[in-house]
């Protein structure tokens, strides 16, 4: 049986609901950042990078949601989480991953751990001040590509991008950065992605709760 | 036919040689960042995000290096530059992708474009220096993974995720951050990648060179 390691209000929360989505056979193990335990020699073995979600599977361990996310949609077919056999629509879906993982998320980081990049406390502020604005460029991207009325981040259908989307929406109007009708259709998106009955079963694993702005 | 956008000493750099390696037929046309070639309004109509790699293809245009290699690998089967038939495999070697894409990339963009991320030229100058201990971490961990006396990335075949190391490892070097020698299994990889053929048909093509530490 597959296992992932969480953490609340993380990025992991994407994995989460891709499995329960899938209707995978899984059990789920809580790492509390609020004592370090991305970083006890426990959890290392398990992701050296001491982060997650990590998704420990009997062929081993994977890392890092796009690959986690799409190895679900691989995995488990039926529940149709990705275009699986048309290999060119499934790099697009990677792609719109990626951006969340590569630009996205680490514009947050930013914002919610400056220390990571930087050591004097002003150039931590300054750092946290800037990042508002590249999210706000970066969701300006995310709002152009629904302008074509698409339900879902990759057209009519659901995928595992839509989730993954959600953390960071999540994200976005949580910390308040800003007015959420800058950004009607991820607001939107988000609503859609709070109704599924999927996703409210993980909220409720998580001990956490839909973001109504 | 493909074609692939690309700039000097940039990631483009892996998806070139990915597409040497395969054997494929494609034309590159060369973005010129000296004059802000990547946010020209014609870049930006294939790569709204204005940066590369951008892969123009027959269905549209991919962005985002691990999904540019992805497609490659697969749509290029003969060549064999990924594990395409096990699912588990291709997201391993997609989850090292990742942690280059969205780790150490943003690292060396720490280390080399500091204006992305403050303002004040004491915060810049502030995330600019701490970028390579952070950068150290992660190749630490790249050496973790050699330790067992692999020639690749993944294990005894070469791979997609070797050039899109290979970017990584070289600017390492080139930048001067440090003693090659804390790495050596980082720079033995690096000298692997140099010697294929395919790869130095790229850097002449890129008006390029290999990097001898």
């Amino acid at each position: 049986m597959m296992k992932l390691y969480w953490a609340r209000g993380t990025c992991a929360l994407a994995a989460h609901i891709a499995l329960e989505e899938a209707g995978a056979a899984y059990e789920t193990e809580r790492v509390d950042f609020a004592t370090a335990g991305q970083r006890s020699p426990e959890y290392l073995k398990i992701n050296p990078k001491g982060r997650v979600p990590a998704l420990v599977t009997d062929r081993g361990v994977l890392s890092e949601n796009p690959a986690i996310l799409g190895y679900i949609a691989e995995t488990f077919q039926d529940a149709k989480l990705a275009s699986i056999a048309d290999s060119f629509a499934f790099a697009q879906m990677q792609a719109f991953n990626l951006f969340l993982c590569a630009t996205v998320h680490p514009a947050f980081a930013h914002r919610f751990r400056p220390e990571r990049y930087a050591e004097s406390d002003e150039a931590k502020a300054d750092v946290k001040a800037k990042a508002p604005a590249a999210l706000a460029d970066h969701f300006r991207l995310i709002e152009d590509r629904f302008s074509d009325g698409r339900t879902w981040v990759n057209g009519d259908a659901y995928s595992v991008s839509d989730p993954y989307l959600y953390v960071f929406t999540r994200w976005l109007f949580r910390d308040g950065m800003g007015d959420p009708h800058r950004f009607p259709h991820s607001l939107a998106h988000m609503t859609r992605v709070d109704c599924r009955p999927a996703v409210q079963r993980v909220l409720a694993a998580e001990d956490d709760v839909a973001i109504a702005p």
